[in-house]
């Protein structure tokens, strides 16, 4: 499956741009223009896709512009219409209508206030099956954003270049980078890509972006309830085979590394993706370790020294 | 996988159609009979695939039927189990019965109109079981409605014949027809099928429809922010070799069009579908870039001109 | 995929059955005993799969019961702490608690009666609570009955044996049956196995149940729009190679079949069983055409017609 | 695909531990560090996992704090701002403020109380809004509990080593456990894998942990609607052939379960794990027969003697 979707849909005009093409927080580095906004524009997920602080100010803003409206509507069709109104001023009337529209648009209908006659009748009903539905899709958003599974991935703030032992007692040089989940559930068979894009010359002085998928040393893992340390073996049909720092540097390398996993408790295929620039890359440099048997004979993981890595001479 | 599934099931005798097989749209163009309507009818697919318009009309429609129902047997039980009614003439207590039924439907519950006596309450507490009932699955299917994955696929509006850079420095000539992502979410892992049927001779002077699935120069992205120009390569192998404007015409050619992609955002998996009769599809044409970069360098695509192409000589 | 999951699960033990292995509307015909009631029940699973009728006997009672409960309680607190109950019998005291219950209950609130003091408050706070969470429920499983994918297959009555033509010319004979979608949502991907179970001698005029996966014509469609008929051609390979219809009767012959689909509206996969005895098995039969083009060239099928078959010479 | 996952994620550190891997509920037996609580808590995650006591305590905790919260702020507002009110003392208001607030919570609003006044119509307001909120959320999550696909798979006590009919006539020897489906919900492509990791001399007496997957007789089932006897054989290719119990013993052996099936009612893949340590493998002994054919013809299985074995001589 993974060989199948090799392309990874970047086109050769694309390979051209000289900014990153995916930010480190997984977003493509691309600018879409020329549709009108209601064309691209998908509620749902940008509802689903905002911050929670954004999320309740929509909230609160509809429903205050909603009952807004509603008491205005209200006050139009004249207090007489409704049982209980005490305000003198118009003023004090509107913010009367309006704290009755609340109590119909949540139907907490306190009856303290209430509709008399037709006009104001027919609005009621009307105001309180818009409430209704309006909460049902608010609602409908809030538990969406709780129960969406997003996968967690703590990705090392740096890749390394180290050399490592490769299993056959044979030292090897590989490229690494580490990963870990950050939150508790639990992933299953999660996969691993790495693709290298950076600037080659194709012969009369031209450069152009080229890319290539990287050999892993192990693709994917059943289980992800530990680190894993995701290694690209620098042997010679690696193309990173003899580049040094400099050289990586000047070409303006970019590593595009791409997770799929299952999520056990969402039951749902989850996606992460980052990228390391060629300085996001350190040479001679390992990471240390942070699984250890403790006292009890069980296994520990210090997830806050994922990061870390020292020279190796 | 693709291959596994390839048998369209359009059948020897739906070959035999003059008829369009998939409307543009990418719906069968087919005319199901003998069925009893409930037979075939699915209420879940019905409402949340008619347009917002009519959602709207069938809910508010349902709202007004059955409050007219309950505000009807309320009138009937009489308008002494209503405490608060103070209708003179019959059509004003009907009114306030129908007023006091939306209050119940809703739960808003004002309680300046309310039952008493068994069968006022009775009907009373039926009702508002059933309004939030009611309310639960016309919310759902809003909140379904609201956030059915669908992928938003724009088609360019025609297909073109024309030469293209084969990769390996020799031109070749390809079918071609391009296609972007209207919306702004993630899609992943997207694979195209293009299946050609058009009439054939068979021998002794008879025509059939025949289904050719036609090789593409790539199958799959793994990720689909740009725009994808999907390539068929007509070489000696492709039954479009050496076919003329003219000949595709008369043969009623139809290319039909299969997309696969999982959605990032809904964590599931969709499907687009079009097709291409032969005069949209122009010869001799190629389509004009629609990828650059921008002064930043960030990669730009421009989606208002998917649908643009040119001559080649 | 289909070869990795051949074996049926029937195991040796349950291949000594003489009833049917799997029921007509795909439930398997096995017994399940030993575990208590609360170990294999699955409240979700049974509410989910019970007919409508049930589900509103269920709903109604659960309702009226709650508010008995509720209804008594409150008559026990004593009606003093319900302001505005002016029922003179106990009787009457009790219908109105129940009847305030239900307004609690389900939050309608109108407030004619209210509680007053904090054993009635402390019991309504408590209900209004118990009552938003009841009817959450309730609508989930309402919802979820109505969205739920489930695949309406048409299996015609009986499968048939009949000559077919092989598609190069030869004529064959097949052991065929017809299905088609009952649901006018899309089907998409669907595959079909087809398993014949029999007695067969093993020597020693013992005599016992083996299983035989029976290759097909076509194992899967890309799409089901129209009817399909499964063919499993009885070539020299086949076990049904020269066997009669009274052979097979006699053999106690069941041929399981089970579908595989993915459903467009509900983006789901979805499965399907069924089995045809012996006696369901018409010899020389073939099915009758359904599928034909209309005056406008358009592709028509009838589904009423797909149980039809005809004598062949 | 299986082995495309082989590695389980263990990874070198963890084969040093000394205590069990996997815990017969299948959870991780790993400790997780160095991450503050709230990077690693999942709020859904927490509040779908936990039992339902603990979750109807979460449920009940949050509804009092929440209307001792808006109680206290009415209480501070001053009860003249809310008609109705006709306690005492100060801790009488304050406690038909907490009722108040319930009944707003709730939006049952019976109005016998009802707020007066622009600062206690507004805190109303924002309470029926959050309540509303508040309530989606915990309905929410109790249909996602109820709902939940939960594959409840009954692992047979002990696992067995023992002599078995291969097929062929020729008597082999197995490592065996039994498995079946504790609920009534149909479970379909039922996957195993079975893993055995236990300490081994290295030379120079060192031991280390090593990871076999064992091969199955079986690795699949099409439908798991009987009990699943899983087998290993033990051949000369297996790791097993030759050891002794106390062999097994002294290797720390644990024998890691993997189950992987689709579910039918729920429409979604569903894992269950499990380990067996050696203590837990009983030598010459075979299971007990449980499935049976019924008087009537039909399959019955008896799931309370799924742990049932005997010697075997």
């Amino acid at each position: 499956m993974a060989r199948q979707f090799q392309d990874l849909g970047f086109g050769t005009k694309a390979a051209e741009a000289q900014a990153r093409l995916l930010n480190r927080d997984g977003s493509f580095n691309i600018r879409r223009k020329g549709l009108a906004f209601f064309e691209s524009f998908s509620g749902y997920h940008y509802l689903i896709s905002i911050s929670w602080w954004q999320f309740c100010v929509w909230i609160l803003g509809t429903y205050v512009a909603m009952n807004a409206l509603f008491g205005g509507v209200y006050y139009l069709i004249g207090t007489n219409s409704l049982a209980g109104i005490d305000g003198q001023t118009p003023f004090e009337q509107y913010i009367e209508c309006f704290f009755f529209s609340t109590q119909t648009f949540t139907t907490v209908g306190f009856g303290r206030v209430a509709p008399v006659g037709n006009l104001a009748n027919t609005v009621s009903a009307l105001e309180s099956m818009t409430g209704l539905l309006s909460f049902a899709l608010a609602t409908g958003l809030l538990y969406g954003r709780f129960s969406r599974p997003v996968a967690r991935i703590i990705f090392s703030r740096h890749a390394v270049v180290a050399p490592y032992n490769g299993g056959d007692g044979n030292a090897k040089t590989g490229f690494m980078f580490r990963i870990a989940n950050q939150r508790s559930n639990q992933l299953i068979e999660i996969e691993a890509t790495l693709t290298l894009v950076w600037l080659e010359d194709v012969g009369g002085g031209r450069r152009t972006r080229q890319f290539h998928e990287l050999e892993l040393e192990r693709k994917s893992l059943k289980f992800f309830h530990l680190s894993w340390t995701v290694v690209h073996p620098i042997d010679s049909t690696s193309p990173l085979f003899g580049v040094t720092k400099e050289q990586l540097d000047a070409s303006e390398a970019e590593f595009l590394i791409i997770l799929k996993a299952f999520d056990d408790t969402f039951s749902q295929t989850v996606y992460s993706r980052t990228s390391y620039k060629a300085h996001e890359v350190v040479f001679d440099h390992k990471f240390k370790g942070i699984i250890r048997t403790g006292k009890d004979g069980v296994t520990e993981i210090e997830l806050d020294k994922i990061h870390d890595h020292e020279r190796v001479s």
